[in-house]
């Protein structure tokens, strides 16, 4: 068995908030994340599959097209707000582990080949989450 | 002379618009960067100041104190919406170019030592803007 | 279940040397790393929590929070010797191994919620060691 | 137990075809990937030891010893071409997953303490392939 | 006056070699770069341009139509052989510094606006030329 | 003219400190970076050579040997201690400002071609000093 990995990027606006909280609470808990008229960021993912490479073409699957099913999920997001434009995104709180898990729904059914065994999601250089569908 | 360097960095929410356009021409000009619920960024902004290195301290520029000043402009920038938030960006369309250019205006006169010379401010790491001043 | 990682750093010199060695000993097993006078390192230093995303909040764990464990603990280590300032090291040969091991047994009780599941410690851009608790 | 890491690197020319295909069933599967007079990649490779670090020396397997034995096994690749100058890959289409599965026969039993436990080979910052020996 | 950056990437086949040399003449002095089946790069291209914002759209040059023009150039090499596949590139060495001159003088006349002061490119994360022209 | 840039690293301690001031001053001045025990970092250098390409190589200058001139006098720094180990800085606080200068002075008449126009030395991924030579 071998893994392949294709990294995608795309550049989004968020804000975490919870209606079930005061504005009080919100912001004590998601602090800057908070703030009201939205910031963004471009995020990394990186999307790994498992199996077999085929022996006559040496893949376990063609990364051209891993990346094509990881931009048919991910052009939803890029240049969007993720809690305004996306409604497979609606009622979600866009933090990058809820994101990471909603991504991978999305993304596991249209797999060109193998099997999608990790998603690994930045929000910055320095924050990441990761998942594997369990 | 020497020429110091200090990278800061800050997440942002914005969106290119020009009201002066009609819709459909911003749109066509502006592409998905004018997608109306905003989009955002992990913005990376480098800091160069010139001069004789001190001969007691040999520093140009002690760089925790050109950090500080950096993060005294960029403080009003990180997770905010460059469009709605900052008093010194009103009316300005917030392109990287721009950007810069705005930057270097509040910055210039903070430095705590050297002279600024140089600020390169990427919006994405393969998009970026540089400016010197004049 | 979602993994989420947070990268912090710092700055610290350090020395590999066995006293059970002889000179000799030392400076063929350690080589370069045995240098009398000490080398040194950017760190980098990536912490991984693993649970179930918060219904309420989305987090796993607030990645502020880990940061702020992260660092309480190698705010010990950063601008500082390895061999010689930090008492939780006193006699820890300071390999990356023993390092990553070391911070794990100081910050495994420090995390605010989910539970660490890995630590990775850079000594340099193409060396690093991985710990799990194991 | 302890995981260390060492990435070293080299550049090589390739082409993905296979013989058994007809000329339009390659540019069909291997895109450009199938271009005739080859195309090359600066490659990185992630090579990790696992064990328990030896208490005489806090090393899991001494590094500069895991890059020399990575080095006599790609040093066959570097400044090379996968289809045509190496002998042990001869007859294996150079797709990544191939290549990474290829250098882990070649690697494996050179190690000079630890066990091999993962190889992860770059074929551009973006694509990568994973193998673990199973 | 601003500049603006886009950078590019593509992967190619090459390698040193002048007929004007003897064999040994060229293994001497181009080394594992004379390697007479090829090797190969991941080349990272940085296109920069000056010129004043514009103060309807604050852009020096949209930066879309500046990687649009920069890959209908590098299209000619991405996935090819430079000594071979190139037109453009016949007779000239596939050295670092002759290929930025030549990509320079290919790029320049298809600037969208701006003016082209600028090419960085890197043969590998550690090698790199620079033009600007003259 | 063309520029070639080879980048080199190497590791070293050192510590920010003057005689000329007192304890207090020097720890006031230089914070951490003035801590007794010495700290450390991972250094990167851009050497950077300017010339017109040789029509027969197509080099401004064989990196291969701009590299050896450049680890002929890092090799000196590498795994030492900056304030005492290395003749060529004695009496030399070894900020950036001045370890960029003190390369310079020892590189420039080792260069094999070209003309040595710029340093830039990293002492971590974010702090850097750029000289060039006047």
């Amino acid at each position: 068995m071998v893994r392949v990995t294709r990294r995608v990027h795309f550049s989004a606006a968020h804000r975490l908030d919870n209606p079930a909280f005061t504005p009080e609470e919100n912001r004590r808990i998601f602090g800057l994340c908070n703030s009201p008229n939205w910031h963004g960021h471009n995020y990394e993912l990186a999307v790994t599959v498992e199996g077999e490479p085929d022996p006559m073409t040496g893949y376990v699957a063609d990364l051209g097209k891993v990346r094509e099913a990881a931009e048919s999920v991910i052009g939803d997001l890029d240049h969007r707000n993720l809690n305004l434009d996306v409604p497979w995104l609606e009622g979600v709180i866009p933090s990058t582990e809820n994101l990471v898990v909603a991504i991978w729904q999305r993304l596991a059914p249209r797999m060109p080949s193998g099997r999608l065994v990790r998603l690994v999601l930045w929000e910055t250089p320095r924050n990441s989450a990761e998942y594997w569908g369990e």
